[in-house]
């Protein structure tokens, strides 16, 4: 019997989402997770299809056909902390609905077709976005990543085995089909639509370093409060990537020891800071990181600033955009990072599909996508598929 | 055995202290104030001293004599998160070693003297400042207490029996021996003050309410990031406080979701608030609140502020104090809020001892007194007791 994308998306919807704000929270290797990933491989296995995995939490379901390199879809499961249903699944389940679409047809393919799922694609546990694609296309070492460690403390090399991967060697393209974020698609009119390339991105760590003293009793001009540095370094990111045309952000902040009575020790906080082109991402964080420092030389604090990452940008396969593009799927690019760029980096000819997102709104329980849009988007990575796996 | 006031010293400082940071972590009701606790009922038993506890967490330790309303004095165990040694157990170890400087020198007191231990003065896991003397003097009631709960969501009901408090019933006089949170001593030349007043003061809940969205895709210029109307609080408090000369921090912040590569949806952000006056600590609030209102127009996100405590002035006992204090013991105001504050507004007279800090650095690891001067601290207030207590 077979299910549809409607029942999937049904069926996965309650997995991880928050009772009171609908907010997703399906962060890498939690019990919700696991439990969407569960929930995966029930229907790789009523599909047939032979799951295979490697030590870093990725795996690829493989619709066995023919003989050659093998063309890889899919995306990835986990989510910010109270994140949207559509980043992520949507490119999973997508892909599910493709293979039933494509059987539905009588394609029968001349390679294999896989759908793969890779671990924390969000960085939201451990502190780098796109662990699992990362390891899994050699762009990053076993022993940098175990050592990287969640909120907790607990280090990545704890919860998964490790080792090296080889799920990629028979893979000689990959398509990834997403949720739009942002409203591109909705100004043109298009459901589908293609990426050229991904903006290059980072995210900065700040340290800043005061000293821990009494709210009460230290006068103003006693204090060396790493909080005021952090005020003004929020405040100057802002207008330098507003200025400039850019965007940065400070979305977390840690700060030491907390007490609503004391002037703080430390502020950590974490700036993911993105731009149309290389030297420009370079301006902004030297910008940023220039005016922090000129700050904590008035409060009497101290700044570090250390990339946790730093991703070039990422222009996708020129001739494989053109083959997806046509009249009513326009050429896009992107300021979030995605598996499918690093992928491309590692010299696998990628491209993605976004599907419209009415409002743009993402990493929200706001973000949306019609369900006539996405039943588009499966056409179109169906279509997509058949073309490259040739066959019948 | 006699243990000294050394000894008592030594054997509390390892208890609750962070072994890289030489911090205090002693909050109400877990495992490090709970040792806390059973070291000061071990040292009860060795003098004989009777234990009168009620459902609130304060305890009482008497020293049964005489007849008529009895003299107490005492302070907190409980600390600030990496907090120091002296704020609370100073006082308590004090007033121990008061008893045996009494002992020792044949006093025999009139009426009954007790040594007593508040729960929860510094309000670092309950949000409310002198949970405990609060409770037990009548100033806050069972039915508004039980729900405060802590940042794990555990409420205040669940960890403590409640109900009503009679510890209080005889007590017609209140003595707090404290370490000085400030350089007012240093700069004086003693080793021993008296408190005038306690500053009025408060903290203000900041909810501040954004939307939340993707970092990398949505536009500067499409947020509304609350972060953004946080760092102009912090800065606008900060300068409000300088230019009036009152005080004011923020040094507790929680972001939702907190994702590195989301706009939050949420910043919650708690400013500390003190002034000479009322009317001044008035105007200082509502200037900021004022600020940080027209900044949440801008960034196109809500503001609400609500008043998690607010403190009155508090006048000590003149009387009291002019009997305390005398060539050597100057009459000095504090910012700092204590439980003393909260019994002299319960009608109680109240005066406090200051110990000299030579740094004046308090709720930090850095926070010292010498021991000569905490020596000299217990001499006074024995002198105190002996006084209050009348006897031979």
């Amino acid at each position: 019997m077979q299910v549809t994308f409607e029942q999937m998306w049904t069926d996965l919807a309650p997995v991880g989402r928050s009772a009171t704000t609908g907010g997703y929270h399906r962060q890498p290797f939690t019990a919700a997770e696991r439990e969407a990933h569960a929930w995966f491989l029930e229907e790789c296995a009523r599909r047939d299809l032979r799951v295979e995995s490697d030590g870093f939490g990725n795996v690829i379901a493989w619709w066995d056909a023919g003989s050659g390199p093998a063309v890889l879809t899919g995306s990835h499961l986990d989510s910010v902390r109270e994140g949207g249903a559509y980043d992520g699944p949507l490119g999973v389940v997508s892909a599910l609905a493709a293979v039933d679409v494509l059987r539905d047809r009588g394609f029968v393919p001349s390679r294999p077709i896989g759908v793969g799922v890779f671990a924390e694609e969000e960085g939201s546990r451990f502190p780098l976005a796109c662990l699992g694609s990362r390891l899994a296309s050699g762009r990053l070492d076993w022993a940098s990543a175990r050592e990287l460690r969640d909120r907790e403390g607990v280090a990545f090399g704890d919860v998964v085995e490790g080792g090296t991967s080889d799920l990629l060697r028979d893979v000689d393209v990959y398509v990834e089909l997403h949720v739009e974020q942002g409203r591109d698609l909705v100004d043109r009119g298009a459901a589908v639509g293609v990426a050229s390339a991904i903006w290059p991105h980072g995210r900065y760590r700040f340290d800043m370093t005061g000293a821990a003293d009494h709210a009460g009793t230290t006068r103003m001009e006693d204090r060396r409060d790493p909080m005021l540095t952090y005020a003004m370094t929020v405040l100057a990111a802002n207008k330098q990537a507003r200025v400039s045309g850019q965007r940065a952000t400070f979305g977390r902040v840690d700060v030491d020891p907390g007490s609503t009575n004391g002037i703080p020790s430390t502020v950590t906080a974490w700036m993911d800071a993105r731009a149309s082109d290389e030297p420009a991402l370079e301006a902004l964080v030297g910008d940023v990181t220039r005016l922090a420092t000129e700050r904590a030389q008035r409060d009497g604090t101290m700044v570090a600033v250390i990339a946790e990452s730093a991703t070039p940008e990422v222009r996708f396969d020129a001739a494989l955009a053109r083959r997806l593009a046509g009249a009513d799927r326009p050429v896009i690019p992107t300021a979030a990072g995605h598996d499918a760029g690093i992928l491309q980096t590692a010299g696998i000819p990628t491209a993605m599909l976004f599907v419209r997102n009415p409002t743009g709104v993402s990493h929200s329980p706001e973000e949306h996508a019609e369900t006539a849009d996405c039943l588009a988007g499966v056409e179109a990575l169906a279509d997509v598929l058949a073309d490259l796996a040739g066959g019948s």
